[in-house]
């Protein structure tokens, strides 16, 4: 059982989202609360709160934060207000499907109550966010279950970014087929990619399972091809950010690189994730909008300039990876091939 | 022409070694001189001087910095003192084959002149040195003149850590092959992959094209295969630490990783190294030593812990690329593909 909890409610309706600011780990380990809808979309755009499944309950939090000042309002002022703080939510993030998703039910959730007083409504959008949150859990374990018949005893596994129990409001995506797998008995040796720029790997991944005693080792990105010609890895398993009708999956930036080294090596490549990851409104991958982040995460990510200031950055948050090079989707309903994802 | 010099002797046989040390480059440009054998074994290890021919030049004004104590000694002295030198020496690094073959010039040097006195045995070996350091020279234009001939106006081009006039005594290998296009006209665009651990990419690659006003766009190693997908790559030109007789050659740790994605986008993939870099002793590359660094450069590479303290880190400096992903092997004898290697 995890050790550390991402997000959580406090309290009735008029409460506030607690959450660890995973900014500051491994070094610091600080839990903060945030008082207005403001502070809950800062902590979603400057990764506070980050992976795709925790960005959407964080959203549908932020919603419930956001609504608070005109709960005693008239259903006018409610509507507008409910309609500022979603679209202003929507801005956080670009990629995360999920963020869309958890705000359409949110948005769902209060016109299907539009006849009840604010007031009502309210705690009934709070009581929503909770059932995502709790959903969220549950599919953590559910992709947790189906995806650990994939691994057996003494392999080793490379993940990349940190697709785990910090990237939901659960066990994660891609770390939950791990622990699951632990949990039930299977020895496993995990390999985290560092991830750069952010270092979601060092930082989080290898945090979350040195957390559960879980043997990791920690590579620099462009040591994976290495790792995977000295015979060292069985699978590799991430998480997505979202993916397209035709099992085109996006995901953190290395992950497509990733897949072209796996293939080449002849080591399956999962893909973990929920289905509120998908958008079958988009026939392909090369529809998904990639998040272009700061130059400064590139040269300067670690309080230290490491680059000329003349020289230019490029600095895709994601990138996406075709079906072809993806062995299978692990989803709370199961283990499918890209190409069979359920319409 | 380069407005820096990596590195360079100041005065006669008893004169100092000086260099540019590059582990502070681009925060801050500082030129050190070594005042013994240990200062320069010292500069090679902790990579103040990097990059395998200027090694190899560092390490043929190391043995003179070392035989100063014994200039005026009888032979046997000399001799002793030379063995333990050159030995010293050869621990540095255990990877470039530059530094085994410039060791070796000068101990047939002093050999040849072995009936001559210590003093003039000295001076001579510093002539050896300088010769060293003036094929270097010649080599890197050479390379530069025979590479160009692939890369066209308007190309983009992406290179990985430093093969550039800081690897070498002259203008470098890879590198010296853009800025020989570039001098003659050609408009090219560099994308530099910033080659964690230790960025020489992001430090120094960007620093030198900066420094030619070239324009350079940095990337983090992971986001390589993106920049290709995306068609923004017409050639990769990288340099190399040692070649084998079957035209595998080790690099850089991510070199690998970065051909097989090239291999994948049809891009050419181009290795530029000297002769001085091939190992013909060795068949094949899986013979060739890797050298393994410590656990800090990726755990606190930036003065900050970037993962947690249980967590295990792998860390090997150098991987090997097989001859099957080279396209050809830019030499300063001409273009060859990695199967022509000529022996």
């Amino acid at each position: 059982m995890a050790n550390y909890q991402t997000l959580w409610w406090i309290g009735d309706a008029t409460g506030q989202l607690a959450m660890i600011d995973q900014t500051l780990l491994p070094g610091e380990y600080r839990e903060i609360r945030c008082q207005n809808v403001e502070a809950v979309w800062e902590s979603i755009r400057s990764l506070r709160v980050r992976g795709a499944p925790a960005i959407g309950v964080a959203a549908a939090y932020g919603v419930v934060t956001g609504l608070q000042s005109v709960r005693n309002d008239a259903q006018s002022s409610f509507e507008n207000r409910l309609a500022e703080v979603t679209n202003y939510l929507a801005t956080s993030r670009p990629t995360a499907v999920n963020l869309f998703w958890a705000l359409d039910r949110m948005k769902q959730n209060a016109s299907l109550n539009a006849a009840r007083p604010s007031t009502e409504r309210h705690d009934l959008l709070l009581r929503e966010a909770k059932r995502i949150d709790l959903e969220d859990r549950e599919m953590c374990d559910q992709i947790g279950r189906h995806g650990s018949t994939l691994l057996n005893d003494g392999m080793s596994v490379l993940t990349h970014c940190n697709a785990g129990g910090l990237a939901t409001a659960g066990n994660g995506t891609a770390l939950s087929v791990i622990f699951s797998a632990v949990e039930s008995g299977k020895k496993l040796h995990v390999f985290a990619d560092e991830t750069r720029p952010l270092l979601q790997g060092a930082r989080l991944t290898a945090w979350e399972l040195c957390r559960r005693s879980i043997p990791v080792t920690v590579i620099c990105d462009n040591m994976a091809a290495q790792v995977m010609k000295e015979g060292r890895i069985s699978a590799v398993v991430v998480g997505a950010d979202r993916i397209a009708a035709n099992g085109d999956a996006a995901n953190k930036i290395g992950t497509y690189g990733l897949a072209i080294l796996a293939g080449y090596h002849r080591i399956p490549f999962y893909v973990a994730a929920p289905y509120s990851t998908f958008d079958l409104s988009l026939p392909h991958g090369g529809l998904i909008p990639i998040e272009q982040r700061d130059r400064s995460e590139i040269a300067c990510g670690f309080g230290k300039t490491t680059m000329p200031d003349e020289a230019l950055a490029y600095n895709p948050a994601f990138d996406v990876t075709p079906a072809e090079l993806i062995t299978a989707i692990i989803t709370e309903r199961g283990v499918f091939p890209p190409s069979q994802v359920p319409r």
